[in-house]
């Protein structure tokens, strides 16, 4: 691999004016703006050294596709990422503004730099390099997507429309920042979630004047805190009747895994200033993340200071799902519960979902990729024992079309540094982590030779 | 009285004109809209017809002054009414703009014309109707106020200011509707109310994933669910310990009082259209609302639909307080409660309160009033037997000066109907309510001869 990482060092300059040319361009998913001129700019880059590209409409924002087929390769692999970005917000906090890449103490700043098109462009790049060495393994389809920030709302119907084109043998991404500790990360699965809301109303449908009618008046408000109360404890443990059906233990070959993984409680609480883990006690924080379901109030909202009983109370209820819990089982068993409290005007609905998905540690196309990344730190060109997560805490919909509707393993690196303010103001990525991306890129697709 | 009323009667046309030159000015106490000049309006009209007035400045919106001194009389009594109005809304559900006074079955409809410029005119005609006709057997001090819908945020120091111009044997002021039984109502008294703000801050002060750390981090929101939960049991109880201490029940005089107030919980269901009234059931809907306190949630507001655990989640309180209750007790009370939890990141804030205030039924000031309302009834010129409430379970900041702070015996009436659309959109008084206001007006004062 020496060549191949002395080739991508060479080539530094060009990529940082590449990934700042995709970086001026804005594709902010939630309104739209600039979207369609980003995904023709990304088809046309492709194109350009002779990807088979396109734009392909969806319900929502377009997907580019494209295609490499080297001579001879046997295996497939989807290389995904996503062009869309987050709102920039205030841009007063911004110290540079957020579509004018910047570069400042080894790091690339703008809005999308760490989240995602850095880590697309690095796995594109990759792609590339092998490519013009005459070195790439396997044919490789890229998958960039155009709503990701919005919850991969067509993505579903996108991949039912497209399946025999997304055939392959390994989905290969790259998103968010390494673990907390700083090592190179690899993700293998992502916790599914389970978006509600419940709502509560009053039985006169309209705020009520507080003192005119006393508390005759049922209010909605105190009514959702009392069944609130009823399903989670004060601890942090979820009180819906089996809840916790389908929560299987870390496998031996996970809980190995686990043991890698840094979860010093008294650094995590001292890294993130808070004064103990919240939850119970007898799971470790890792567990907690990767192999516990949650139960989160998101928002709660009713009234106004107004001296008035509400007309209805509402919250954004989430959970996120461990392997085999799915979305419809948990939402069924906590719509019974709510029911079960017979609290007047109550009324559970589901908003979003996506299920949990795992490639098992020891999966055969797996396997090769991992053992290469290892080689790259024995070699020298990682900057960090692999640490390798059986699953991450987050969720992730487009992966889980991947995973369950393709059947595709998954493996997700993440080549942005924990501190790269993703979704925030002064979004960067270090400029080393996009070059050793790069490289973890053509290592990943090396391995794949078969 | 007889040639009185008659005189009223005569007068219709003209009362009218005037009420609707005062509804056309604007006099929006939450914006400022057009008060200095409603409140000049006001002064010149009293001034047009003999009253020693003027514009009192204070730290907030003028409070309008006048003076009227028959000779040979013995009493005081303070005509009390404000000329503030809340917003108009929506423009769209008006049915005629708010500001051009129309006629439209036997009502006048405009913003103010219930709460409370109708009722203020009314109580202002009277005394100018006894005062041309020779009959005016008592001293009148006009205080028209110009933030009552915004809190009387400056009334306490206004009446600080001026203690010696507002000595007097009685406060009267019409001001809401009747009991929504219709009959027509005084009441002698209010709840005074405590409204609190409860936040919880989670240790990091700010939204955070809720994929990435899981619940890793306290979560407010479940912090405040769990902490209202012992504020207050499901059945409506306040589970604060001592928050009933100072309720004290009915008096044998207000036993009898409260049996001639409607409070048919049948009726009063389906009136409001609920299934049945809140609250411990072994109070009457009318203890309830006139001799117990509350504890209100008025809004709950943290997060949003958005995969995060929230920085913080805040609810506004408010509590309605019957006769023994102080404001700073009450309020100590919920404060050592909330401390007790020990909930991290909790605080509670008093924002705003009043102080209950009961004249007592039997006061030898306000017996000749009641009295010459009962004869107003049998002579046919009250439209229904009277009702006495005891207390109203709304609560007036104003008011609570004048009975606390200056010790006077205080007597509401209530000239708008039920259903008078007050602080919504076509807001309107009943003409027939209005004349009877003025002759109910002439009474009580006619009544004060002593």
């Amino acid at each position: 691999m020496k060549d191949i990482y002395e080739a991508i060092d060479r080539g530094k300059e060009k990529f940082i004016a590449e990934l700042k040319d995709l970086l001026r361009l804005p594709s902010v998913s939630y309104t739209g703006e600039g979207i369609p001129r980003c995904a023709e700019h990304l088809c046309r880059w492709l194109q350009g050294w002779g990807v088979s590209a396109r734009v392909v409409p969806t319900q929502g924002h377009p997907v580019v596709l494209g295609k490499v087929e080297p001579p001879g390769a046997k295996r497939r692999v989807i290389v995904y990422g996503h062009y869309d970005v987050k709102q920039v917000g205030d841009l007063a906090e911004w110290k540079s503004p957020p579509y004018e890449p910047a570069e400042r103490d080894g790091a690339i700043y703008a809005r999308g730099a760490a989240d995602d098109k850095g880590q697309l462009l690095a796995n594109a790049i990759a792609v590339r390099v092998l490519k013009e060495m005459g070195r790439l393994p396997a044919a490789v389809t890229f998958v960039f997507e155009g709503e990701e920030e919005v919850g991969c709302k067509s993505f579903q119907a996108f991949a039912e429309a497209h399946r025999e084109e997304l055939r392959a043998d390994l989905y290969y991404a790259s998103d968010g920042p390494r673990h907390i500790s700083g090592r190179p990360t690899v993700r293998l699965g992502n916790r599914g979630n389970l978006c509600m809301r419940l709502v509560v109303r009053n039985e006169i449908g309209a705020d009520v004047h507080s003192g005119n009618l006393g508390e005759l008046v049922r209010n909605p408000a105190w009514d959702l805190v009392h069944l609130l109360h009823t399903m989670k404890d004060p601890e942090g443990e979820a009180l819906i009747p089996g809840f916790y059906d389908e929560v299987a233990p870390p496998t031996e070959l996970e809980r190995r895994a686990l043991a890698d993984i840094p979860g010093d409680e008294a650094e995590i609480c001292r890294k993130l200033g808070i004064s103990r883990i919240y939850g119970p006690p007898r799971f470790t924080v890792n567990e907690k993340l990767f192999f516990r379901p949650t139960l989160t109030i998101e928002g709660f909202h009713c009234g106004m200071e107004s001296t008035i009983i509400p007309g209805q109370a509402m919250c954004y209820l989430e959970c996120r799902l461990v392997k085999d819990m799915t979305p419809e089982g948990t939402f069924e068993k906590i719509k019974r519960h709510v029911e079960a409290q017979q609290v007047p005007g109550a009324a559970l609905t589901l908003t979003r979902s996506s299920q949990a998905n795992k490639t098992p540690l020891d999966h055969p196309t797996v396997q090769p990729v991992l053992d290469a990344f290892r080689r790259m730190h024995a070699e020298g060109a990682l900057d960090g024992p692999l640490l390798v997560m059986p699953i991450s805490g987050g969720s992730n919909a487009s992966t889980q079309v991947f995973t369950q509707y393709l059947g595709l393993p998954a493996i997700t690196t993440n080549y942005a540094q924990p501190n790269n303010g993703q979704h925030g103001p002064n979004e960067n990525i270090r400029i080393d982590h996009f070059m050793t991306g790069i490289k973890m890129g053509a290592a990943a697709l090396t391995a794949l030779k078969g």
